[in-house]
């Protein structure tokens, strides 16, 4: 609907016969991996149910420039309307893919996995989370009410890490867990004295990261964020944490190029 | 509701007391250009309508590193519960308005304009589209129905610009304007003889652009196309175009990041 | 569910075996022009998909009294509780293609085309404007937002043509279309030298309106307005103008009257 | 929404200044009766909440040419975007209201009172059936679930009245009252026999339904229907039938014009 | 939705394979009477489309404790997703039918029905009336606006029976019937002399049903409500009134235990 | 919508003028704890926004018979016409309270959590979960995304305790907890080798609760299910389990009973 609007498409319309069949191939202009696809065969069931979307290469797919991912026959009215909102789906979902393939390969030499955040497209958070596992990463929680993760501002505000601790168990359901964001090592010194599921390590040095580590010894999931990137991940990821977690990774991956090659 | 789910924010019905009283402040962490207040506004409304968002920053407006763009005042929870999906949207429209204003500012020496495109987000383009004016742009088609732009495929499939144009006249009504891509000078001498209203210079060397101008002598209006960024876009824009067009301003910016500092 | 309520055709299940099985015809009481295939198939399918609509009198169709223009086969059941709802879309669709076709048949001697404005009966728009279609008409704006078209009102708080104009062409996108109410001759003139792509020219007499398309010679597009009816389209039309526009086609069209004959 | 469209009123946004204020009056073109301030109100309320309608002719109101039936006051901008939806609905229902206050004007001197059908602009019934109250006819059902009205083709497929009769009262709740169509005095005399709480006396001629009415003595409300214009229903009210019903008051019905005056 | 939130069934998804096939069994665990299956397979419908749901004991059937109800066949993810959801509607719908089959044998040796009112759970209105008539029972009003019946707070307010009685008839449409609630002999009386169509009797002794239905002598439905239960039903069904009405069918049944027997 | 459908309340519409003001009150007829008055207060908000409704018996408040449990004031025919929705939802919810409140009473002298299930009725989830808490009992999962819940079905399928759990495990975001279904001593022994979050003990007897209880020695949560009611309840606490868990709160508690008290 976004994109028929009132009238619909009336440059395909005006120009292309309503009976002329054609097919073709929606091919990957850069490196990447593969997310969305069944976002894109829904965009042109939405606009035309008889084109048909042959998949060439799944979501979870690497692939290289050059590479078919998909194919389409059908109407050529059509493959033209529905182009553009399946390309953007696919192109969207599919960088959110890339650039957690492209950290998952970079720690891969670890036990860490990397995960993504609230920090979402708003409206796409559910595809956008599975775009992140498509691309080898997991996921954080998908909404306030999936577990407890007492920040920075919760701690301030209500008065230290004991308090809020001791609230979060009361409140807490017998299946909800608890993760407290720690700034320092004494911090985690505390939490860990009280009792916790997960803490996450913000903005720490990766010796304080290691040392962190240690401290915690498999008592509680570790999560390290901040900063994560390219080039900061390997070394995050061997200081020894079982998780670092990214933002960018939903909010800020650029699209991965895909363009559709027709021919009627 | 996509960030509240079901059992709505269990860490901040946890921690903090319901008759907490909190001021806020939204504070840019980047250097950019605002946009999405009245999202971000509209976000703590849903969530608790007695949070009152002061504006600070409006859209449009340049900020540096440390400048608050929004003041917040009301129950500490619903600034908590409210602040991920009001920053989601802050961010994503900022990063657009962002992304926009450095390439205006680039080709402000010129009598071009910056472009979006139909390349937006599934679900928002209608706020991308307004972000990319917050920025100083200007909007392209707003989608299908809006105006005949006639693409390679289309070409290739009518049997020739010269049918293309044809048919698109015939159908189109009297107040539809017609653009019409052309990637050759050849395509441009074709074009501007049986008339057009505007025509897609893609991908064109600069000294073609600057033989098209010449060409087209106001007869059309030029847009160019095809690998615009800030270091290409002032020399595209010097050849004397009308407007260069850039798909990544709406699918690819980054976020700009913006936080939030609270105390109760 | 308009028509069905909670409790559903309360007569047809009380007195209609469901598993009674029968055939029944859409005949025209009246001569006319057939528009709303399309939605008349889907109230039944709606209903009770098992009703299979064969369309003997497809939208477009002109038809007279007697001829059956759908024909029905399916549960009767399914028949009799989706009858109105079909045939409430079907007279009314139709009626406005009768109309249309009406003025187009009056004026099928002269260059002109009749076309339909925003007074559509609400909720109905985009079918209503198919349905001017079908009877051979074209059709003017969908919304406010397709172009710009500027009345008197605009004008008089403008503060004149002038200023009008220079604003419109400042904020118009550029592939938006400008167009112009006149009143008079010397508007034309004013507007003319100003240039705009199409004027309207609103209650003008046949004499001006003859003057009109001599002064805007080709120029802009022409399109006249006020009192267009079956007696006075054919001359309005030999003026000379391109287009001339009707508020009525669209919202005081009467329904075309067509029957169902069932049986079982 | 469906005027307003992606971009808004671009021609309102680009001419008029956002802090202008303004006030219009809603002005009859015709004579007729009012209908339909309250969605008029609502339109208003859609664009702009500060535009600020000021009802002067209430629903139901009979105006003359020339009176103003309401008053807008609030930003230019609000009431030139509203207006045609506004009008759009004020027009159509005050329409509708029109034609049932003509018709109920010319059987005034009788006690039978004018009913509208199902036969109703798809999305709009229960605003049209409003309208029908607003120019002083009475409702017929609203939907298929409100009572049960048995017709020709019911009866044809059941087998007969008898069948259909005995068949409704079988399923028919304790509230629910049941109506038969009848087309000639014998059908009337077996209805009457078995007993009916309405009967619908389709098409027949004057002395018939005079018969009618004499046959029923009161046992069951008469309704007439067929043919149903201002020049037959003085005559065919003066039967002494209860109820003369027409489906033209909702589905032929020619718009009130209503235009708008205003000033800056 | 509502069960499957946002990241689905975790834990099938986790423990069953894609493509692993299951059959189940839906089985009765207590006696009662079955309603529901439609919204069953409709569960299932939109959380597995391959999943083939055969209905063993349609709605409407009596069934013993170990009966099997539906028989499920398909992917085991599907079938384990979609229990909970199906089984929700099933025994909540069928313990409903089950109450009403209860007391509609209690009365089975009496001329009197069993009829469920307004006081049903919000947003099931229109599929718990359904689940009474599965159960043997009829259906009062679905709504407001279905009749009109008088209770003692709009007699209060009313002034009295007689204008209550005026008023309603004034203002009800012809195939509208009146319904009105007495607590006396003296009121029915008045009732009686002034006409309704039905009566409900509330909260009236045996002696003093048994002379209401006496004095009404067939002149209108007799409808006894208030503390029916399965002792008190045969008793008040054998005063000889038409009807018995009771909120607890739709608001208080419990539901019938139905299982779920799976293999793979 | 449900209640009003499309023709409103004729009862109240007929007979009660529409300035006449009211004031009202909820009585509880019934002893019982409340739940549900935010949703009392819409639906009169949704009626008619003037009827005021004070809150004199809080969510969460125990009740006797008589009791006011708010106040209505504003017109007569808005409380008149909300009344039945508004107390369709007070009663259900009410209901649910009460039914835990009586529960949570029973077990007061252990250190055990009455908790509810996923056994909710369609649609309504969330607000019974809600009345759960008002009730004085605890939330288990709301649905089948928020945590793990292993129940004898999954275990069948995946074969067996050990791969089941080896699966959750490697699935399991780091927030996500894992609560295993145990019939049988030998099972918990298994689990707790393995290691859960928490152990759902499902119709064991006493004895074996007791068992263990000693057994998970803290290393679990530990819930028990099946055939908890008012008699079984405490014997049950008693065995030291931390939870006890029973769908019937939600799907088959009675209302409360609360009738309307209107003078005007």
């Amino acid at each position: 609907m976004e994109d028929l609007g009132r009238a619909g498409d009336i440059t395909t319309d005006a120009l292309i016969p309503a009976d002329l069949h054609a097919t073709g191939l929606f091919v990957a202009r850069q490196p990447g991996t593969i997310a969305g696809m069944g976002l894109a065969r829904l965009a042109f069931a939405l606009v035309d149910p008889r084109v048909v979307l042959t998949i060439t290469a799944a979501d979870g797919t690497p692939v290289r420039p050059g590479d078919a991912v998909a194919r389409l026959e059908g109407p050529a009215r059509g493959i033209l309307t529905g182009e553009r909102v399946a390309l953007n789906f696919l192109g969207h979902l599919s960088g959110i893919a890339t650039a957690t393939a492209s950290i998952a390969g970079a720690i891969a030499h670890t036990r860490t996995h990397i995960v993504c955040t609230r920090k979402t497209t708003p409206g796409l958070r559910v595809v956008e989370k599975y775009a992140v596992r498509c691309g080898g990463g997991m996921n954080h929680r998908f909404g306030l009410d999936d577990a407890i993760l007492i920040k920075d501002n919760h701690i301030a505000i209500a008065g230290g890490i004991a308090p809020a601790l001791e609230r979060a168990r009361a409140h807490a359901g017998h299946l909800v867990k608890i993760e407290l964001e720690v700034d320092t090592l004494a911090q985690l010194d505390q939490a860990l004295a009280l009792g916790v599921d997960a803490v996450l390590l913000d903005n720490m040095t990766l010796e304080d990261l290691r040392t962190a580590v240690t401290m915690v010894a498999g008592r509680a999931v570790t999560e390290a964020s901040g900063r994560i990137n390219l080039e900061t991940a390997p070394a995050i990821a061997e200081t020894g944490v079982d998780l670092i977690s990214a933002g960018w990774l939903t909010h800020s991956a650029a699209v991965l190029d895909i363009g559709l090659d027709i021919s009627a």
